[in-house]
């Protein structure tokens, strides 16, 4: 097994930052869930991988490609976290998605700036069977690494498109024959519980944490979460799941209503 | 106004730590929206407020306890943020519930150690107008200041009791007519949308992100949320999230179901 040379270990930390990831055109993938999501879902794009032994031996029946052998301490050094779990890998940020979306609607998000929140996002629509999630200028970059560790690698099984406003996002999704935007509200619009036409081949935008979605382009319908306390709203990622389990709900049992 | 004293100012690092808001009998709520719930909630509790000019303003017409006005550079040494809002306030922790539980069922959080969750829990829990949170040791702590801050200070009102484990806990419950223990299952159990049970004088029991609730008592039931992708589970919060809206589901308009 080879050890990591001099050149992965600056890379290691160039990742880290959006500059160096985008010079690079590579991301960095650390923690057991993302790292095993990243060799099954898209090993092609793997360039190498970094263990300790126990990292290594937790990857059980998931092979790893090209390893590179590391000591807890080294390991130590280069991590993002505090309890590291020994394994991290390397690979090249897919391309955006040139396919045509797929499913009952997208994923938008506008201004979503917090990867953990990001990341809670996409690893919550890949549960549900999601597909593609479209995002504005001002959101946090997908490939960092932690919107990667809190997605547990669920983006390398999803499909970004990225627009510089959402009245671009939405003029893309009409030629798909996604035609109504539902932007999530805090305080009005129709009843997410209700509203029959939420996942009619729509997009659903959740805004971002500090000032929600930008103003929405016209012919788009507010949808809000019932709150029967007189509080805060939810946090854009609470919001985020409420909706699409709301899809889950209609749809469980292969019956969609 | 008066500046801090040197008492207090080690008083807020120690703050920092569960053994040193034990020996005062004192947490610290850090940041705009969690220090004006403290005012407004819980203004017999406040002990000292602390701020920047910024941080003062901010607070609008909150009026702030026992003000002691500091530099923005003094602030950024004792925060426990990057960005701080330049406000916080320290007060007494509120004694363990007494009273009977109120409301249609009881939140059990067990095993709960991320202080981020916990917070996210609390927040949903207050928004949708609950009141009694029960924990199990092993949960992290409620006054810490990432919960704190994580729930914007939810916790100033909610009622809080703790427990050995969920055996003691589901035997309390029960004394009070809560009787039956629902616990969120990651794999299986009655599905959450159609259980009609699920909020009938019940305990709904949230495990930790790591091994999920610890074994039940007898005669608990298992809850599920369905997922149609074959992956991992939602997180513990996400979880809890979906859980809580589907009360207000089945409730919004004052019908119950």
């Amino acid at each position: 097994m080879q050890a990591l040379t001099r050149r992965e270990k600056s890379l290691l930390r160039a990742l880290l930052t959006r500059g160096g990831r985008k010079r690079a055109g590579l991301c960095r993938c650390e923690g057991l869930r993302a790292v095993r999501e990243f060799l099954t879902e898209r090993p092609e794009l793997v360039e190498f991988t970094v263990g300790t032994e126990r990292g290594l031996a937790s990857l059980g029946e998931v092979a790893p490609i090209s390893f590179r052998l590391t000591t807890e301490e080294e390991f130590s050094g280069f991590s993002a976290t505090v309890n590291h779990q020994g394994i991290l890998a390397v690979g090249r940020i897919p391309p955006f998605s040139e396919t045509a979306p797929q499913g009952d609607f997208i994923l938008a998000l506008d201004g979503l700036a917090d990867p953990g929140n990001f990341g809670t996002v996409a690893r919550t629509f890949r549960a549900i069977g999601g597909h593609d999630v479209w995002y504005t200028d001002g959101s946090v970059d997908p490939w960092g690494d932690k919107a990667i560790r809190s997605g547990l690698g669920a983006q390398f099984s999803l499909r970004f498109r990225r627009f510089a406003a959402l009245a671009d996002l939405g003029k893309q999704a009409a030629e798909y024959g996604y035609r109504t935007l539902f932007v999530a509200d805090p305080h009005e619009g129709e009843v997410c519980f209700d509203c029959g036409d939420l996942f009619r081949k729509t997009v659903l935008v959740i805004g971002g944490e500090a000032n929600g979605a930008s103003t929405p382009p016209p012919g788009s319908r507010k949808v809000v979460i019932p709150m029967p306390g007189d509080y805060e709203s939810l946090n854009a990622a609470q919001a985020a799941t409420v909706l699409l389990l709301e899809y889950v709900r209609r749809n469980r049992g292969g019956v969609k209503c």
